[in-house]
């Protein structure tokens, strides 16, 4: 079986949600992840966040839409960690 | 269940109380959580400070109100950690 | 027994597939591996890749055609790491 | 319970009692405690040391006591860590 | 007993056999052991890799053989390991 | 009970003894340790070198008086690190 | 009883014997000795080399007289590491 562990995306944000709420925000739609957010550039409207994500089995469709509910875009995914395992999982 | 883990801040102080007293003060807020205060600049009459608060499932808004009611000013949230685990804790 | 281990390859691959879907292409046809894509650089139509794969038993000619099928060019080996070990696994 | 962990200090010292000799005497002020100083400049009467003190429970009032009675002075805290943790330890 | 654990060598050699099918040839004559070949540096017609060869008990005469038959030459012996054990192994 | 653990000496030695008898010798006074020397500077004379003495219960007196017999004087205390334990230990 | 558990020597050497050989006959008189050689400078008819001697218990005489009869000098003695120990040891 082949699962996502691992995305970091290069996100640029609104001030608003702040990032605490923005990670929170995310990590609803991810069961069973770690969301790291740090921010990397501030700016007058916006700010430019690092979001390492990491998970038993990431969906990135469903982080891209919430990304995008939220007001984001992802400018770039700057690493993806894909595992293909025989080893059966019970977190799915 | 989604929890705060981790939550570093960049905070301006006034220098009383000192950092003993702020970080102290604000740990009684923090059940079962460390609290590492490391100072990165000094001014005639503030300081600032990064805050790095680790526990169990942090609360924000409290927090943030602590740091208010010392004479702090939350400059921005430079890190956060959210955890979305379904394995039950009895810390909480 | 000889198995290769890990590849570390630099790659040139254009923004379609993403880099999400250019790992998990790839891990499919990597039976037991882990496979980490960071983006290296950026251009109009193209971008950089690094791909580190490691695995239990890799099968680089496998690898080099999914890459090629995908629009991607590999510009160099950057790294392998070869085992000859008489340790019997049940992975293979 | 709120216990402190970890006390980080600028401290400028008069060069007796020497770096040991001051350790030493600190040392007795802080039960179950680790400390570490080290030098980080030398003038000619005087030299500025960073001390890290570790323990199970520190006391500050104290230790700025001693401190002072060596002829020390705090110029500055560098970091503190501070635990509230509702596990009982048979330390204190 | 002496044994060779470990030869880091610079080497240069011809870009066919590439970096994969050199350090898999080189693999058939080293039994229980990994070998890491990464490029430093890539000219017309040769490439610079280094070679990372850790075993349990190499041969090197037999190594600098296998390297000459591929059309490589040794530029240097970078650091070798090498153990006296009285401790009886059952891998050779 | 408090112990000395550690102590970091900056100390000027004549080239004779070399820096193996030195240790050596020190560490004839020094039961339980672990002794470290390297060379920070070399001049006609004279070497400067960085003593890392790590033990059970260390005493510098003693340590100091012998690294006085052979010549070298202590130019500086670099770094203490002091225990203050309530633990028994049996190694004094 | 008082061992040298480590030597890091800094040496000039004629090309021949290599490093391999070097190492391989400054091994056979270290018993329980890890010895690592690398080459730090390369000149056209010698190269500098660091020697880094680990062993249960090293005698530097005996390494010293074995490094001229390859026709190598000792430019200095790095690093030492002493170990005074009442733990009996049957390695010796």
């Amino acid at each position: 079986m082949i699962t996502v562990k691992k995305v970091v995306l290069d996100v640029l944000k609104p001030h608003k949600p702040n990032g605490l709420e923005f990670a929170t925000l995310l990590s609803e739609k991810c069961p069973e992840s770690l969301i790291n957010l740090s921010v990397s550039a501030v700016d007058e409207n916006t700010e430019s966040v690092v979001l390492v994500i990491e998970g038993d089995s990431l969906e990135y469709e469903r982080i891209l839409a919430t990304i995008q509910e939220m007001g984001g875009s992802v400018h770039s995914i700057d690493e993806v960690e894909v595992l293909n395992s025989s080893e059966h999982r019970d977190t799915d």
